[in-house]
């Protein structure tokens, strides 16, 4: 079978910042599935328009396409029943979604202000033309005035982690003794960062961190070639 | 088997009004067990001395005392696997732990200090006394002085719930398509205001009260005859 993720990337085909792709990456090797990540630009809709779809992720197994990051992993964990599990059954499939959301709604408008500019930075003349007038236009002012003071940001995004924190005290993954889909929605953000910024976002001592770094070290060959930069 | 849950109550035995109590009562509900609440109250501490704690939920079976909410939960689940589960498993029981984290790090503190005057109007001379006094101590500042502008605090408390209604506009409950100990723990907090306050802290066309209903037309007949009044 081919398998092929359609991946976010900046003008270096190696810098992937999309914490959706990153989600699914994460979960292909959790489920121990081989599959070539292609890298794709916000301009570049021509290139999965077979998909439907005007954004990434898009997978696609022998050329079934399937996007958007819940239905990728729901669709992997219904095809591959037999590999591990990104959920640990219904139930943790229903109690997933809380932190998918959290992650969507809280985590990542707290994050994005960080990142703006270092994305920013890191794509081409036409993909810059297409982030600032997207970006302008969602916070309604130029994307140099949205973060004024990034140490604050910094301290409002520690602060907005504590109850991930708190899990990470009692247990070395939210899925428990090994990482789930909860892990990876989460590690998604901290792999978005990565991706385009060489920014501290969190102090050495925090839980969260060390559950980072843990994150890290699982990750799978092919993805640790692109975040060693 | 005797079965006793220490309840906190006002002076209106009737009003319980934790919400740690809430979700053990709903638990012990969930799983169908039988049991008597007793009203307790703040300064009744010898009353529970024998648990080793000084606050509730005490959970006493047969003469054995459990304290602490998720440690009562916890023993629910692995004492009587018969019955349906709170967690689903132990992958659900790990995810699990982030809805308690956040509802007692995020949605709680959201919520309190809309009820602290509600809570004080209610309890007895010796309790108000201790109600004042240690919630002072944790705040900074007068009771009267926690919440000047109860309108914006509504708007938080509902703009703090956007994860959780990000999740039932696709499910009917946290737990999938019934509740689980995640319902129980952010239901608790809905219980502990309807205790003692009247206010309406969420909109009619809400996602979240439509859920809260729910939720409520669920609670056992001894539920329901403490939250009728």
């Amino acid at each position: 079978m081919t398998r092929v993720l359609y991946e976010l990337a900046a003008a270096d085909p190696d810098r992937r910042f999309s914490p959706f792709c990153w989600r699914i990456r994460l979960a292909l090797e959790h489920k121990g599935l081989a599959f070539e990540g292609r890298p794709w630009r916000f301009v570049e809709t021509d290139a999965i328009a077979f998909s439907g779809s005007d954004k990434v992720p898009v997978l696609v197994e022998d050329g079934q396409a399937i996007a958007e990051s819940s239905v990728i992993a729901a669709h992997l964990e219904a095809a591959y029943p037999d590999r591990p599990s990104l959920f640990g059954g219904a139930a943790g499939a229903a109690l997933t979604r809380f932190s998918i959301a959290w992650t969507d709604q809280v985590l990542h408008p707290a994050l994005v202000p960080l990142l703006l500019l270092d994305i920013h930075r890191h794509l081409d003349e036409p993909n810059r033309r297409y982030f600032r007038e997207s970006r302008e236009a969602r916070f309604r002012k130029p994307l140099e005035a949205v973060c004024p003071d990034p140490e604050a940001q910094r301290v409002t995004l520690r602060r907005t982690l504590s109850p991930v924190r708190a899990v990470l005290r009692s247990q070395p993954f939210l899925g428990g003794e090994s990482p789930l889909y909860a892990d990876h929605a989460v590690m998604g953000a901290f792999l978005w960062a990565r991706g385009v910024s060489v920014q501290a976002l969190l102090e050495p001592d925090d839980p969260v961190e060390a559950w980072r770094l843990r994150m890290l070290e699982r990750l799978g060959e092919g993805s640790r070639a692109l975040v060693s930069g």
